[in-house]
């Protein structure tokens, strides 16, 4: 076996990984409070030098591993979009996937910040700006995933209140395992979109 | 003019009301980890003593906070559901006011608690009985003031649907002011509730 020296670049780039991981669980699982940059450091097995020289302030770091496990998850959404069904049963499959982004660890992290930038000013100004692109990124994926024409007025808003929707069932899954609920909320959802939205004609896109 | 002495009874309930009401003042404006039981009673104008008094810990006023504040804000809903559009326009009034209640102080106040218990098991313990009966009881007053059939399985679905709704519609309104786009939402949500759910003939309850 050979051994491969990685070049410093790499090992830069999966330190700085390792760390925006860490902190999506840290936030997720010990809380806004809790997670610090030494605790952050810690999980990720990352020295506090090394953490500094990649994120200087904890803000850098937190507003980092959002914008990254973001963009990571839409990447992720656009490659799993091949597999979703065409034709009946593709709404219901799409919503599924949409509500999953609502109820996982990278939201449970995003709340966390989301409720503390409530009262911190200085936090709320590095935040909102990453909320608008999360919600117009995330209104483009969904309008794509569900074949809706989203020039039709309705079309358009129904797609934002299905997002609405999403984001209230993962709120309400925080505390407790909401999901056998949340099943049938979703399938009559779908069932009332497909009734309402105006589709495009079916590409190969 | 007379002076009126209050009886002690009335003092303690008056008391104790200032203190429940101060709680969910600082949570929503000051977060979490600021609302300690010091800051609410100086805000309250209350001595630390009579604070205690009424709520040894600091979870005990927290969650006596919430509970007070949903039984009042429930009460309000009874009393101004009389004032309600009937016919043409009440979905849209209901639905306007059901959201209102989770873009208030008590939503901003509620998700402060909600959060911190995500990562607090001995919080969460204590706020989910809570949780269960805000859903309950909610969800009974949007089918009460809708006059919609709750023993139709879709018609329940679409109302629980709607309370999800207003709760992603409360979260997305945390940073900034949501209040133009949830409009929007909001009315093309009532024409598609009107057009889905089944109707309880009207009665004058």
């Amino acid at each position: 076996m050979t051994t491969v020296r990685e070049p410093k670049q790499d090992r830069s780039r999966v330190t700085r990984q390792r760390l925006l991981e860490a902190t999506i669980d840290c936030l997720a699982e010990l809380g806004w409070a809790a997670t610090t940059v030494a605790v952050v450091a810690e999980r990720a097995g990352v020295s506090r030098g090394a953490t500094q020289h990649h994120f200087p302030t904890r803000e850098d770091l937190i507003t980092a591993a959002l914008d990254y496990m973001f963009d990571n998850r839409m990447a992720q959404a656009r490659v799993e979009a091949t597999a979703l069904p065409a034709g009946e049963g593709r709404t219901e499959a799409v919503i599924v996937r949409l509500v999953e982004y609502f109820t996982g660890t990278m939201f449970k992290a995003a709340l966390q910040v989301w409720t503390a930038a409530a009262a911190d000013p200085a936090l709320k100004e590095r935040i909102v700006p990453l909320e608008n692109k999360f919600g117009r990124v995330a209104h483009r994926t969904a309008v794509h995933l569900l074949q809706v024409d989203d020039k039709d007025p309705a079309s358009h808003q129904l797609v934002q209140a299905t997002m609405d929707l999403a984001r209230g069932l993962g709120l309400a899954d925080v505390l407790t395992d909401d999901s056998a609920r949340r099943n049938i909320i979703i399938r009559q959802w779908a069932t009332t979109l497909d009734s309402r939205v105006k589709r495009l004609p079916t590409t190969d896109s």
